[in-house]
């Protein structure tokens, strides 16, 4: 006879039951509410970034953003100045989630004024004044953050690349005529060291380029036992892929589902992914 | 005989347990990983405060910031520019969390600019000036976020303090030989109008005053059935305070305890809530 301990048992279970039930409602509850924060946030985010697949001054962009959890620390911009000038940059926050999210806004912040106050007499100088400039301003803040950037100005009438960069791995990959190459040029992150200066580096773009920028994130997603080879890899993938989309697809083996619901099973990706591409000129009867 | 029906329904509850506990287990490790994100993205917010009760140029100043959850739109600063003028803001911004916390750091990166491109020669007209640039500013990252703002400057010579301010509420109250007045002055908020105009005011501080700015959660910590009626209610505490800790203590009643482990039960805050007091001249023998 079993009957009375299994009684007891039950009722027991059933106790914990209704106590594990309980505890699940406001699990959910909070959680629903840390998730609503950050969808926001998240929407206010993305609303800073640029239009998907434009195309300015003879030039396309196209990106793909995917934060590790609702807010990235990758950020980037794409944005006319004229008929002639085209900026861009390319940032990586170190870390990820809200604290870094805060910096890319800064960076959206100085962007913009960058864009109304830019010199185009002085166009070659002015990617390395700006990442100088950014760097004064992210350590005056006091915030802690540093972060990688590449940063450009295209220049329709001469099709040159004036750009400078901070720390960025991988490097920028310039694709053309089947080749590929990594866009010369090293220099400090910005927001760790006062006075760093930065290179003022100079490319003049092949017709029919594509030039691609990732996030570190990347290195994660591709096979590879070392960085060297990972890089190479991503070399690889880079210089076999005609578009954005051909590039993610291979990725996605690593890459997280559409989060679900109930959340935590798909949270796969360790770091903020970012792939931005820019190709150009081919249609441009300027 | 009860027991196959029991032992069928104990193998049923035994099998929810474990399934409830699992999801239990997932929506906890989900949980913290954005608790983490938000402490962490907490964390760099509250670096970007000014210390707490610190005295510049005969004037201290002392404040009290309680997020709804981990990160606040409601932000201070408290800043020397010399041994005559002190600056100042307190600002509210619309909503709580993460997106608004965005703005926050954006002022923060505003007001060092604006310290490092302060004018003494235009002390009276520098806070509207200020505003006026803010909001432009935010309108321009295209961040769809307003906020309300008091700026201030604190003139030790004239123990003046010239003042802009837009759409504040509660306003800015002036405690002084016992009686309580709200400074004068009507502003737009910020971020919302393009070329919108701020006030510029100037109020002579009378000696042993404290001046409360209040954001507007604290109408969800006062009695009333009327805004009108906590209002007063406010003015009627901050008159009969001699301190911070004074008047914080009476509001505690519909204050959060510290948040527990689990989460869920004590979200009781439903907004920011941030009170800052300056008080000054008493011990200033200059």
């Amino acid at each position: 006879m079993d009957s009375p301990k299994g009684s007891a048992d039950q009722e027991d279970l059933a106790q914990l039951n209704a106590q594990l039930a309980e505890l699940n409602e406001r699990l959910e509850t909070h959680l629903e509410l840390l998730r609503l924060d950050q969808q926001a946030g998240g929407q206010v985010q993305r609303k800073l970034l640029p239009a998907h697949r434009q195309t300015i001054n003879g030039v396309s962009c196209d990106y793909w953003l995917q934060p590790a959890l609702y807010l990235s620390g990758d950020f980037l911009d794409f944005q006319r100045f004229d008929d002639r000038f085209t900026l861009f940059y390319f940032a990586d926050v170190a870390g990820n989630g809200a604290s870094s999210a805060f910096v890319t806004v800064l960076l959206k912040l100085l962007f913009s004024r960058w864009l109304s106050e830019w010199d185009a007499t002085q166009a070659e100088s002015m990617p390395a004044r700006w990442l100088a400039q950014l760097n004064r301003e992210l350590l005056d803040t006091g915030i802690g953050k540093h972060a990688t950037l590449f940063v450009g100005v295209i220049d329709r009438r001469t099709r040159e690349l004036h750009y400078s960069l901070g720390a960025q791995l991988p490097k920028a990959l310039l694709v053309s005529e089947g080749a590929v190459l990594e866009l010369p040029g090293e220099g400090m992150p910005v927001g760790l060291f006062v006075d760093a200066e930065y290179p003022r580096l100079t490319y003049r773009l092949p017709p029919n380029f594509r030039l691609w920028l990732c996030s570190d994130g990347i290195l994660d997603c591709v096979p590879g036992a070392t960085l060297d080879l990972r890089l190479k890899e991503i070399e690889r993938r880079v210089q076999a892929s005609p578009s954005l989309k051909g590039l993610c697809a291979g990725l996605t083996y690593k890459l997280p589902q559409e989060m679900d619901a109930e959340g935590g099973e798909n949270w796969e990706l360790s770091d903020d992914l970012t792939i931005m591409v820019l190709s150009g000129f081919t249609d441009d009867h300027e």
